[in-house]
């Protein structure tokens, strides 16, 4: 099971390292999460060169693909060479954005005749691709999905654990990044040490 | 007014990067962020290589130094080279950490009389250094604080950017965060384009 998040230069820090943080939080043998670029590093909005592990056509054999956001984003939705790269196929990959990341899956023709959020600031680009936006966090349709709002990244990387390691696995992921007090206690640190454990089999229970 | 924040290796990739991320929306000129370390590089607990900024000595001269966490911490704070490099003064200075960052400000003497919080799995070794913990996701003693589960990272970063850049900031900044229809709504797109415009002077209203 391999979910890969895409960026580019200009992408938003936070975006990217709360959906990667989140996802390799599952502890399961072949649970892979890879981050996909045009080059071996991307310079975040804020100026941080972040590693990429592979090129973006990796991203057509990923089971699972989602798409960062950030000012890059207005580039990348008109760089026809970047997006004739991908060849996804959402009857086979959960393909999800966070944020402005909706401006890709629109441009690659994913959001036709469906709505979808992004964040405050791209809502009339992405009406003008043609989409319906929705004022919510997090819209799903059957295996595309976007969400709006940096923390709505949860219900995004939820939806994937929920589909691609079960129920259990998105409840204890979610729960691990809580405030104290309000979501997660101290209760729960013998559960949360199942986070930091070996890797279990692909069907290990938690 | 610079805020430092202090990584070493296996920190975790999501406290450093919502730290890091918030504090640089704040577009005030004197507003300096800095990501210090031991070397230029960090690698955090899922392997990422983050860039620093400079020496952790850089913290001795910052308004304000936040701490993350991660396995890491256990290591340091036991490393009395490595504490020693420090000469905070909570007189002058801010100081906050996030989850098990706080046993590196237990190691440094600061939590002294103090309650705090941590992550429940690192509250016992928190509480064997002697410090009152409580199941809170924010405790502020003046000029220290301490911040227990992930997102609670906002209420540390919201009591710097309070105290250095004034509650407006500190409003628009956590509300850009949050997901569309649960604090943040499409008719907050103008007011946001704030946090992208080009920087104010250090007076500058928003």
């Amino acid at each position: 099971m391999k979910s890969s998040i895409v960026i580019f230069d200009q992408f938003t820090d936070l975006d990217l390292f709360l959906m990667w943080d989140l996802l390799n939080r599952v502890r399961l043998l072949e649970w892979e999460v890879r981050i996909l670029g045009e080059r071996p590093h991307h310079i975040s909005a804020t100026g941080i060169s972040a590693p990429t592990h592979g090129l973006i056509e990796e991203a057509n054999h990923s089971d699972v693909v989602l798409f960062v956001s950030g000012q890059g984003t207005r580039t990348k939705m008109k760089d026809s060479d970047w997006l004739s790269r991908f060849r996804l196929d959402p009857e086979k990959q959960l393909i999800g954005s966070i944020c402005s990341g909706a401006l890709l899956l629109a441009a690659l023709g994913f959001l036709k005749g469906k709505t979808a959020t992004t964040y405050p600031t791209t809502k009339q680009t992405l009406e003008s691709l043609g989409v319906t936006v929705e004022e919510k966090a997090f819209i799903e349709h059957g295996n595309i999905a976007t969400a709006g709002g940096c923390l709505a990244s949860q219900y995004l990387v939820g939806w994937v654990i929920e589909k691609k390691a079960g129920a259990e696995w998105k409840q204890l992921v979610l729960k691990s990044i809580q405030p104290v007090g309000a979501g997660l206690y101290f209760s729960d640190a013998a559960e949360l040490g199942k986070l930091y454990a070996p890797v279990l089999s692909a069907h290990g229970k938690i």
